[in-house]
């Protein structure tokens, strides 16, 4: 969180419109321009943008798939080209942005996250915006993902419906990968549950509460990003934008559906937690129940037995059973009464 | 939880529209055809579709029950017979889908979820679709179920109100008999209340815990589905589908209100279970205090004994007591009051 | 609860509209039928029905106030003769309706619930409908119940208000009735507070948490049926029927702020109830820190009293105090010093 | 809340519309008539009224203030004169309504509550009523009560502008002057956290907790009772009414905003009573730790000690060290040691 | 929360629009003029104002900065010059009002709230009025804060793009100023959380909760001013006001972004502390604990001892054990073993 915080400063006290990148520098920055229709499909690959024309084609789709966004030139280099309005740029190159989607006359600017897992199991967020006109899909993305391979593996395969359908079904395409990515990751957290619930039982400290929340915190912000992700889909479902054509509505509806199903998933992890942190609770409690019954017990059969051998070391002159023979034998029979009724009684109860 | 995940898995990465089941593979498969009117019923059962033909009837209403969906090219073969949309083949195939309905020109697309319990109470989910077009009703299950044989008993009686009625009743039907099912499912949970408050009393601990919420669980996860059927049934309700008779929306009326009674049986699971985990708790508290009752009773009363005694423990040379006669007694009768008062003390406090 | 998820499984597998009555028989069935206008008043009372003339009359009001309900064939003639919907004698038999109101193209149907006391402060529902025609009434009980006897007795004074109106006015005054009874009720669980608190105070065990619940559950209960009461009289209020004139509007809006009255109240009582809740956890702890002081206390006193008397139960041979004379008595006082400064510390600290 | 349910059941079965007071009778009745223009003001006052003309007007405002309504035949009187609704009489007679407003066709009913504070610092609630008519207000209280002293005095002042305005500018200046009342009464409220926040580190048992909840109960009547007044405020704000001119509304928008901030300020209450009840069970926790460390220091540094002295206590006829010279010293410096070390442990653990 | 109280009360019982300063006198007034366009730029400041023209310019952008409003005539002044209604006025003086935007028929009133951390960490409030006609912004503060410095610079900047815009952008750019340095103060409130955390399980005392409702309602506090802040800019996002071109719409959008990134931050706070309180009562539990473990730890090993060396300690006559050579050696290995054989127990309990 911290790190989030502090790159967010840079930015105060700047004029609105300012390009500046939050994010830590990461890969080289790679532009990838992917040309397609029925027939025929073109691949590019840039590291630098001298001139716009590099960037458009003549037809066919287009799919502009910047990966590396630290070269703020590069975003602004294409912010031109392509006629992008300046607070578009800033939220591009702002990777803290709330996912969201904007309608301008003629694009739309949609924004989201995508996680990736961190040693120890931290959620490192990505940022993905895509920027949607007639024809042509431009993508920014922090870093080379594993998500988007998938689709270029299809639009290689000159089968694929893919190839035969417009921009919007790269777009679709796009954000179905990325919410199977996010099905993957909801799957991922939901496989900590049992460990946890092992832990809750067996060590019931202060760590295991901390695990228990920053599970729980890790689920609440892919719920997040998945709600706000819905929002966008919704977008499209009603057919509200001109360049999704209508017959997608369909495919948009199933994308919902997939996104709930996440969710689902998500509200049944934090009902599960709800249900571990019980369990926690109940550990500790009965964990001091079964210290106290330890306790209790010990105390309960050797104060007697200690009282009674203190009474025959007291020094009195006149005590008749000091010099009885049968005295010793008896005391001990009585110790090992009174030590074995008390075991009795522990047994019926159960605490032993 | 896990294995739904693990499935679903399968899927992830393919392009939309990819058939593919996703349950484990069950019983035969079997599709049963019962063309019938107000005079005639007709009954045929295949394994295999070689032809459309066969399940297509002239007149009357057909209803086609397809048991078992785990021969993905049967599903495939209806679909084409009957023009589905690839993505509601995907939907019928893939078993963990959330229920919905969704409309298309000539015909009706229902999915929603029935379930058994297994061994240990766990709840199986089963999912369940109906494609209605005019006159024809096709279903798909898992498996055999015993849900639709008191409808297929009253399609035999030619004197049923449902032998004289259009396909819209005979899905009201079926609808009707999965509404009771759910009944009987959401009745059995109910009776593992009583059982669970009295665990609370007598075994607080961690696994009672556990089966609160366990039950807990079982109880949402009904009490989801059955709001769901319900949105579906508000959708007939309301006479907004062209397939069902504007005359069968106070049936649909009906069964609403049989789902509010499941829901709020549901509810009051839920009301108790609230209050079983505070009886719990307060069980766990209770037998602390018990607990330490016995050990303070305990300590209080041998204690003092214990030092008393130990006082003519002492081998001071100058204690006139000692050499006393009456000493002896006198020790035992101090210690008796003693003893004594505490008991008088702790049965006034009602800790004994 | 039991009882009620019982009994509806004798309807579970039957068609829809199948007409069984699912509580216990009650008392003999009655059939009163009182004629009205400004001048007249007309009682009949059967037994049984064997023609509908009998419950018909040519003008005035007509109220018919169906007791007992257990009786199938009675309720199915005078849907016979009035010619109610099928769906209608259903939920009239069956007495675990939802309150609700149904509109039908010439009669209204309004089915609620009203509460008895049974040993125990259990409450008992009862299932009251209402079947509003022009100028008839038809009211159909389980028992005899009190709520409407005041009714009855203004009805026979022939300058009561409501003899001059139509049975708009009479539904209302019925309406009233059944309001001020649920009045009584709330008020009557009102009452168990005080003792609860004063239980939660000095019995902090189980059965307390369980007596809480037990009201908590009872309030939910009421609360929900006024809800629902609330819903029907909303109906009224708005001017939607054609049944009741608009100028009754302003009395069924008095109604409604009669049912906010009792909700308040069922409000407060909640709110109350967690109070007793905190206040009962509150009395655990408490208890539980009074038994450790005591036991501290003790310990704190004896531990060192009884090490002390150890000393000088040593045998060691050379001990010079054991030889002096005053040792004794400088014991007793090192004791005693003791054991005070104790009491002062446990004193200052508010133990004792 | 127990003398508001007995006076209620009152009513219970009398017909509606029946003029009962349910309060307890308190001063003596005074109607106090003030009418009033720009020039002239003019007061009387009556103990009962023989004639509606001694309350009416010919022009200016006119404020009949009815102070005492237990005399039921002088509400009645006045409902005469102005034609009220029976169920508005009824209204102002049952002093357990809730707030509302109500437009009837010529006048508008306003009833709400004022709290003063009794001793104990229970809040007593008293029943305020308008009924404003073009020209005419006519306020019926309990009793007399400071709140609307300042407007009377403000209209003995020919210059403030309260003498130029209409009856809609007299009806604001009294529901501003209840706004100001219920400001300084949540503000009494607030003074009461910081002794129970004190209170609950100090004295953490169940009076504190039964003090808070009864803080907290009374913030939510004061609360529910402004969220009432502000319901009825928005009816004016919005210009709903005709008998409030335009040109007011900006003056009820104001009025809304010293209603938010009391209600503001309820809110800062409830969270920090939310505060003090952590803190209260956080002092609860303390202070049995607090107590198990006092007996646990006792115990671990005693008992050791004691068993080293029970070992020289033993009476066996071979035990070399008992007849050595320096076994004594050793003893005690051994003993020492011991509970030196035990000292120094448990001061190290932060436990003295 | 206190100070607040009691400065409204002054006003409690004054006629409405009575101008009355509530806050505590600060630095001296300032009011500083600057005119300027694309050109020029003038700045004036004074002390008082005679006369109004002094305030007034004939073209370009005026913006008038008054800093410090505890003397009220100035603000009178001003309110004169431009015709604000004497509503504006005294909310204007009244410092604890609650963010709100009014629009009036030919300026908009805005008043919203920034925080300073005083010592100690508490927030203190301070209120900024906007009063914004075509042409001309007046901006009303407390006293001098830093908010501001930064758009005056830019101002002095011929070429930064609000020279060239209309007083609107002057408006968005002081928000934007505004809604940064909230970002500042969530953020500085966010780094508190570590610590906090720590001291939760370091020392789960009192003190500890009372920090975390410290932190939590500060956040609170931040979280409903953003909110309010929102409904501000929403109002402009929605190009509801004509004094705001629509060009600068996709600005306040993007404002509304930035609140939302500062909202989701309290959020994440606010799960945090929950996640705090459930470590601190997590570690209270774990301690004690841990306490009654050394407790029983100790206990167990030293009672079964004592009874042993007690036995001996009796003064029988005929215990044959006392006068054999290795009882001594005998006995002291007994206790070893019991004492060893405790040690190994708990150990492999992990008590140790």
């Amino acid at each position: 969180m911290h790190r989030k915080f502090k790159n967010r400063r840079k930015k105060v006290g700047l004029p609105p419109g300012s390009l500046v990148y939050i994010g830590e520098p990461k890969d080289e920055v790679k532009i990838r321009v992917i040309n397609y229709d029925k027939e025929n499909i073109e691949k590019k690959e840039f590291k630098r943008i001298y001139d716009c024309s590099l960037l458009k084609a003549n037809g066919g789709v287009t799919w502009i798939d910047v990966v590396g966004i630290h070269q703020v030139e590069i975003v602004q280099k294409i912010g031109e080209c392509f006629e992008l309005h300046p607070l578009v740029l800033e939220d591009i190159l702002a990777t803290d942005q709330r996912p969201k989607i904007e309608e301008f006359p003629n694009y739309i600017f949609v924004v989201f996250k995508v996680f990736h897992f961190k040693d120890g199991g931290e959620l490192e967020p990505e940022q993905i915006c895509f920027v949607l006109f007639p024809n042509l899909l431009i993508s920014f993305q922090e870093r080379e993902s594993r998500i988007f391979q998938s689709i270029e593996k299809r639009l290689n395969n000159s089968k694929d419906i893919i190839r035969t359908q417009g921009v919007d079904y790269l777009f679709y395409s796009l954000l179905d990968a990325v919410i199977d990515d996010y099905f993957l990751v909801v799957d991922k957290l939901g496989e900590e549950i049992e460990p946890l619930e092992e832990k809750a039982i067996t060590q019931p400290i202060p760590p295991t509460i901390q695990s228990i929340h920053h599970l729980r915190r890790r689920v609440l912000l892919l719920r997040e990003n998945l709600w706000a992700l819905r929002d966008i889909i919704a977008h499209y479902e009603r057919g509200l934008s001109d360049l999704v054509s209508k017959e997608l509505t369909l495919y948009f509806r199933d994308l919902r559906d997939h996104i709930f199903n996440s969710m689902e998933t998500t509200e049944t992890i934090r009902e599960m937690l709800a249900s571990v942190l019980d369990i926690y609770l109940s550990s500790v409690s009965n964990r001091l129940n079964e210290i106290m019954k330890i306790l209790t017990v010990i105390a309960t059969i050797f104060m007697p037995l200690t009282f009674i051998v203190g009474i025959y070391g007291m020094n009195l002159k006149y005590m008749p059973e000091i010099n009885w023979k049968w005295t010793y034998p008896i005391v001990w029979a009585v110790m090992l009464l009174t030590a074995g009724g008390m075991y009795v009684y522990f047994k019926r109860k159960g605490w032993l």
